[in-house]
């Protein structure tokens, strides 16, 4: 604490992420990497970028991104918007987007980093419930608020919602912004930006550090009507001119256009899912059900603190979260099938 | 404009940055770009981490980058904060460090991302003028005040404020952060953050796109006591928990280690920047003094923006602001000797 500090300062809650562990002989199953490096052609686009050019600023539009994106989708680069990941395209649909004088919506258990957006913007919230068995009840936001938002398939529980009911959520709420956050859709899921030319309230985001292997490269995406878009260009252009560096646009429109590469290892990783899915139910876990490249677990003899603990002892780190309702369970990220090997050879060692 | 936005965004006036023209055979002299590329163990360290790592996020503290900064200023890491571009780190600053019920004050003419701050975080403002020779007059920021800021050397006038008028501004000023600008301080200056020990309301920002040839790739940083750098953090780590990729991290740190090549491009850029200065002014040009890697000149019988306009017909981009006082201005970065020479030639044409 300090006297220069601004006053709201003090009282944010930063968001707290997976741990990065600098030890190389990990098995890391804890942040939801991709166990599968990304395209070749990615990594190819990103070493022609690696030249004497990176003295100059990036294209600030990052044209060439939304244009890959805006192919694959089949919808307008307008309604594309492009940012620093995930995180930092979330960070500036709460600044511009849900500031109404109401409650902002989401599920109580969800990304953890959306109360820490309300905190660094002053937005009120209210976290509605999910159902006994971990569901979102799209009725249960029938309710007065200044927008809605929810990972889908939500996270940590990886649990998808479909999208007639998405739909139903976004004709109950003509007035409001829905924000379907879609950073694990490619692992089963359905995406909802088909639905983006009906409905001007609704806005998806998703990231490419799940399903397209570029983690450490930094880049996520939202797509909505050109309205929508527009507060989140008028903020970035207020913020930051060029969130993307030249090996992000580059390497990320690659991604965006090998999709053959793509679809083959969405493929193993779902299909290293459901083997993990298997051998852990076996082992007496119970398993949440999920359409994302993680999954949700408990068992009921063992203490999951302790078992994340014992686990990590052995060399595999899975993410705890101390939080009510879900202190039982363990976030599990699926691996190639060697990595989930060495998960279950840790759980009977 | 839309229902859905969050009031404020319909006042924003976003930054304007200069073009990133796509067209590649101009000579561009308009964004204050190094002419020369990065230093080559940059390259080399950024080949090391295109690979399959990139599935992998990357450290959210950027502790290498840290270490490095902290090595070359002889500084705590823990002094040392990093950012998606300075402007990012400028934004943070606006947003955690300016709130305090007073204007916050900058020069009149200074960079006009300054004043977009203000308008995306609420901050009241007042520009403080110039004097007639276009310097700072540290006296005339003897007023309550919610924090200062300017560029050193100022942008885009060039001109540079000794390290003694910086110090009594300190000390003028014990109880409002004082935030030193130094994207421009490499090609002649001193820089303040040999006062950081003795000043804990002195912030220094600096950006790795204009010495260290790497605008491309979107790096800054900040160095301050660490009660300020804590605000920084904090707000960071409310935002996007790993603003800084892979690449960025490991392609600035080696920017930073390569003092060598360092050196020598700023010195080239700084002989190129004095034979401009002779040209012009032999070509009865007024040139500021300039301490950056650009100058500011007007020519008593010339219109800035047709001769902006001319030469951008011949090829050569510049950059004039429409801008009370300056309107007869234009900024022009220093090039290479040949791109200096394509500017003289296209004014002779």
């Amino acid at each position: 604490m300090s006297r220069f500090w601004s006053p709201f300062v003090k009282d944010l809650v930063p968001y707290v992420p997976g741990e990065q562990p600098k030890l190389a002989r990990l098995v890391k199953l804890n942040t939801n990497e991709n166990p599968y490096g990304p395209s070749p052609k990615a990594l190819e686009a990103m070493r022609g970028e690696l030249s004497d050019n990176l003295r100059l600023y990036p294209d600030p539009n990052s044209d060439r991104l939304k244009q890959a994106v805006a192919d694959y989708y089949k919808v307008n680069p307008q309604q594309v918007f492009v940012g620093n990941g995930s995180d930092e395209v979330l960070a500036h649909i709460f600044h511009g987007l849900f500031q109404h004088g109401a409650p902002l919506l989401f599920p109580d258990i969800s990304y953890s980093f959306y109360p820490v957006y309300c905190g660094l913007y002053g937005i009120d919230f209210e976290q509605v419930a999910l159902d006994e068995q971990f569901q979102i009840r799209i009725e249960d936001y029938n309710k007065p608020n200044a927008g809605i938002i929810f990972p889908n398939p939500n996270a940590p529980t990886g649990c998808l919602l479909p999208l007639e009911a998405i739909e139903r959520l976004l004709q109950a709420n003509r007035d409001s912004v829905v924000v379907v956050d879609e950073a694990y859709i490619d692992f089963g899921g359905e995406t909802a930006i088909a639905l983006v030319d009906r409905y001007d309230n609704l806005l998806v985001t998703q990231t490419l550090s799940k399903s397209r292997s570029l983690a450490g490269l930094r880049v996520g995406l939202a797509v909505g009507h050109p309205d929508l878009i527009e507060a989140l260009e008028r903020i970035k252009n207020s913020f930051n001119s060029y969130p993307l560096d030249r090996m992000a646009i580059v390497g990320a429109a690659a991604a965006f256009e090998d999709r053959a590469y793509f679809d083959e290892t969405c493929r193993k990783v779902i299909d290293s899912r459901e083997a993990l899915v298997e051998q852990l139910t076996a082992r007496g876990f119970e398993v949440l059900p999920s359409a994302a490249n993680f999954i949700f677990a408990r068992h009921p003899q063992q203490d999951a603190a302790e078992l994340a603990a014992r686990l990590r002892e052995q060399g595999v780190i899975v993410r705890h979260f101390k939080q009510a309702r879900i202190a039982q369970f363990l976030r599990i990220t699926v691996g190639t099938p060697e990595m989930n090997l060495a998960l279950i050879d840790a759980l009977n060692g």
